[in-house]
Formats: C-alpha cells, structure tokens, sequence
C-alpha cells in the first residue's frame, strides 16, 4: 500500500491515471447498508479504517447499537460506528463504496455529488452489468471501479448481518487495466480480511459471477421462490442451469472476455457445499422488494444480442422473470 | 371424390401411391375418443360415415347416450354410435384416425394391428412433431397421413362435446406432396362439415401450428394455468409470445418449410378473438394428466438444433415446462 498523508483530496494524482495512489487511511463512504455495503463497511471499520455508513431504516438502531457480524470467519461487533442519514453530512470522501441496490441507482444522482471531489474513487459492488457506465455520468470514468463479490450474506434484523460463506471481492478499473491505486485499495480490503484479487479486466470478472447468478438467481424466482439444492435436484431445471451458463460463457467470449475452460462446471461444483441457498435476488422476490432484474437478466441479454451471442435462453428467463415481478406486484396468483 | 366399392381391402391401389384412392365409403376408426376425436369422428357420423369409435373411460356411457355436441356451428345429438372397448372388436379399417395423447403412442403398438389391412390408411390428428415417424414405425410409411386441427373443444362430460371456435383441419401426406387418395379424404370431411385444406408439406403445416402452441401452451403452464389473453396482457410474457414465434418460424425455415411474411402477426392477432382461452395442454397440466411436452416442445427444439437454428428461448421453456410437470406430479409446490 502506498503511504500518503491523510487527506480528503487527492486531485493531483487524479490528474494522470498511470500514476494515481490512494490515500493511506483514505475517508470511505458506504452507499447502501443493507447487508453488503453494512459487511464490507464493518470488516474495513474493524481494521481500524475510517468508515461512514450511509444508512436509512436501519439508522437509529445502529447509531445506538453499532453493528453485529455473525461471520462463519469468526463473529464480531462494533459498538460504535459512524452512522449518517444523508450524504450531506457525511461530506466528501476519497473512497465511495456503492452497495445500493441498482434498482436505486437513480437515487445516486441526488445521493452522490456531497461524496465526491475531484480525486474520489467510486467503487460500485453492485450486481450485474451496467452500473459503472451509470456512474461513469455522475463521475469521471477513470475514477470510477467495480468489485464484484462473491459472498454469501444476509441481514437478519437491524444491524445484525449473517456472513455464512466466502467474502472475497475481484476488483478492477471500470476504463482500463489495474492501476497502482486499484492494488492499493486491493491491499487495503486484504488487511481488513477481505480476500481481494486485482483483476486486469472487471467486464470479465462480472461475466464469471454472472455465469452463477444468471441460472441461479434467475431460477430460484421463476421457481416460485426455490432454494439452489432444489433447483439442482430437479433434473430439467439442472439442465438449464447448464444451459444458461453454457450462453452465459458463449456471450462473454463473444464480447472479448473468454472465460476459463470448464468454467459453467466450476459453477455448478461449487453450488451443493452451499446447501439451501437463497439467492439475493429470490429474497427480494419473496419478500416483496425490488429485483435487479436489469442488471442480472436485462443488461447481460442486450450485450450478448449486441455482440451476436446465442442469447435465447437468457432471454426466455429475463421475461419470464420480468412477468414474476410484475404478477407479484399486482399481489395476484393469477393461478387457473 | 373417387367412387369406390365399400371394402375393408384397398391393397391393390396400395402398391402404387401414385394411383392411391381411397373407398367411397371407408370403414373409419378412431382410436383415442377424447374431445378430438369424439367431434371429428361425431361430424363424420353425422354425415353418414361409418365410423367406430375406440373408448375407454366414456364406453358405457357413450354405449347408453351417445354423443351429444354442443357446436358454435349449431349442435347435434347422436344418439346411436358404434363404440367399442377394443380394436379387436372393431377389426381392420380403411381410415384409421389416431387422436389419442402423444403421451399414449407407445399404447399405439398394441392397438393399432387389429385394425389394419394392407391399404389402411393411418391418419394422425395429434399435436406436435414425431407421431408420424412413429407411426411409420408401425404401418408403411407412405400410408400414414397427419392432419393439424385448427379447433377449440373440450370435453365436458362423458360422451358431451363443446366445439367453441375454429375446427379446419390441415391434411397432408408423411412421405411426400398430396396424393388423389388425400384429395378424396380431404373431400370426405368437407362433406362432413369440416373445413379441410390438403398440403403439399405436412411438415410446414405443423410448424404452423407450433407456432401458436409452443408459446401460448407453454406459457400458459409454466404461468401456473393462465389463459391466453392474460398472457398477451403481460408485457413480459407477450415479448416471450413473439420470441418464441420468431425462433419456431426461423427454425421451420431452416427445416426448408418457409412460413408466410408475417406469420407470427398473424397468430398474434387472431388469439384476442379466443377470450380467456385454456389451451388444452395447460388444461392437462392444471387437471393432472399427461402433458404432451415431447411432442409440442421437445421434439421442436431437437429438430431446430438438428437444423443449426436458434432454439434457446424454446429450450429453456421445454425445461421450464419439465419442471413444472416434474413438481407437480410430485404433488408439491417446493415454494419459499
């Protein structure tokens, strides 16, 4: 990690990409604390690191009762954390975590702006495709990264979040390779315990998980509600499990970003070691919120139709998902 | 149509299908007396075919009642009707029509022997693609016939009929171009009062019809039983509809059975007229019988990758489709 002053600025480096650093206890801002943004945020603020929480509902409880992470790696609290209502107050930072739901991400519009200078980084760990090129209009482009997780986490109650799975985070520039600053933010998620690979290309990295998230995610609300297990005990949908992934692979590849050999079996190997997993996204179904239908199912569809990739059965599953959505939100069955 | 005396021999024509004719008044037997075939056969009766009918479930009742037909083309009673548990009873046939579920053929090898003589011509009114083929695998090839029904019935009640819509059939030969004997069993169900077109490509006719049954059939079971005009009032599921159109005739066309320009408009636009539709799968997929998912999705998908055509968004409701047969026979939701 690169030593550098304590400061809210960082404007100079910001000037020429090739060489931006970031600071050494950089001030972070967490957009978004549901149980992502609240799990990384409290794992950066218990290495000691300078973490403001942009919360909401969860707002009172926390500022009187911190956090509580109930982690498969060893649980912990914090008492004490930096709870804000409104990005006004928490003032600009050098590191901006998104952890917002997309389907919020119009919010950061109104959101972002009292976060940034001119040096900020933007570092979205959002689902699927399409969220840094939405910040990329709110902020310029090369300071703009992604992360893309893979853990397995669930928030049980205010300020209580469940860590029952894996953690790491592959982190790349949204315009280009891996910059010094990307492995100095790298090297700070590592010190914190959060497993972190530098990746020369995020548009790959977001493919890999995509190629999980798509069948799985996708066949979980389609299902009614199903849990990973089942859906790979039931021998049609276990197909198109391996259907959706073998289109997945076929459309990153076709865009520029080949995935490793074997790829959709490491995919589905690593699935049963999770047990009766819901999907994030077959959460928000059942519990009647948003489902970023747009940047798992709609925004992977278009850039495979884009590259002309086979993207038929993505696209089967993203209207059969968007008609869920819609059916669930008409509070009607509709059943005959 | 050909005069012809009324035998239960037609082997001298039989050699030559160039000559092939067909008896003036043919001894005709349908085999699977479901709603299908209890109405074709019921118009044939009524017009004064000889026509025995094979019945299972509805045999003593049909035996006392006969068959009653309540027709948006005026109803009819036929209070005498020659029904019969077996093929044994009913001995070899000129016209052997099989309206039995595609779900039943292998049933076919055991009741399809008695009633054939070497000129017997078999005809299929099932749904979908592969009866023919199997049909061919147990009388000559190039006496097997399909026919695709345009027509909306349902069973009601043992031995009654509703005939709510449509009823044309389209008639084609399994091995080639229309023979005279396809005119003169086209002309013999003119004369029985329904409509009758004799095709050149029987294949291209099936797809036709494929075209309006993979989606809305299938659409309406994995939908949980919805009817057809719920379905187009669905944004989401009404792109579903035209996409999996698109990807049925591109198939056929790669199949080298070209449908007309705009044929997937065309099956659009004439589905609003049907109201809140059931189609019959989906009535078969509510009530707990078999569902002909071989047949009607199956088979479609395997000869458009046969083909190299695009067939994803045809998979992926064959596998949707399996499933949802899957869980319901195994009597359970699996909801979360």
């Amino acid at each position: 990690m690169t030593a550098h002053p304590d400061t809210t600025a960082n404007t100079a480096d910001s000037t020429d990409p090739k060489t931006l650093t970031f600071p050494g206890r950089p001030r972070i801002a967490i957009v978004g604390s549901g149980a992502l943004g609240s799990y990384y945020g409290a794992r950066l603020a218990q290495h000691g690191q300078d973490v403001r929480f942009l919360m909401r509902s969860d707002l009172e409880h926390v500022r009187e009762h911190g956090l509580d992470v109930r982690s498969h790696a060893g649980d912990f609290q914090l008492p004490q954390v930096q709870a804000f209502g409104s990005t006004e107050e928490i003032g600009p930072c050098d590191l901006v975590i998104i952890s917002l739901k997309t389907t919020a991400n119009a919010a950061l519009t109104r959101l972002l702006p009292p976060l940034l200078h001119p040096g900020t980084v933007v570092l979205t760990l959002q689902n699927g495709l399409g969220n840094e090129e939405f910040l990329a209009t709110l902020h310029p482009a090369r300071q703009v990264l992604g992360g893309v997780c893979f853990v397995c986490i669930n928030r049980l109650s205010p300020g209580v979040i469940s860590h029952t799975a894996e953690g790491d985070i592959a982190l790349g520039e949204f315009s280009g390779p891996a910059l010094p600053r990307t492995r100095a933010i790298g090297a700070m998620l590592e010190a914190a315990g959060i497993p972190c690979r530098v990746s020369d290309s995020l548009a790959a990295v977001r493919w890999r998980k995509l190629v999980w998230n798509i069948p799985f995610n996708g066949l979980a609300i389609t299902g009614g509600g199903i849990t990973t297990d089942l859906i790979l005990q039931d021998p049609a949908l276990a197909k198109a499990v391996r259907g959706l992934m073998e289109e997945a692979i076929g459309a990153a590849a076709a865009l520029g970003h080949p995935l490793p050999d074997g790829w959709a079996d490491i995919q589905i190997n690593r699935t049963p070691a999770m047990g009766a997993y819901r999907p994030s996204s077959m959460i928000d179904f059942v519990e009647g919120r948003e489902v970023e239908v747009e940047a798992i199912w709609g925004e992977p569809c278009r850039r495979a139709q884009s590259a002309g990739a086979s993207s038929g059965r993505m696209e089967m599953l993203y209207w059969m998902i968007q008609s869920a959505v819609a059916r669930r939100q008409a509070g009607a069955g509709n059943g005959g």
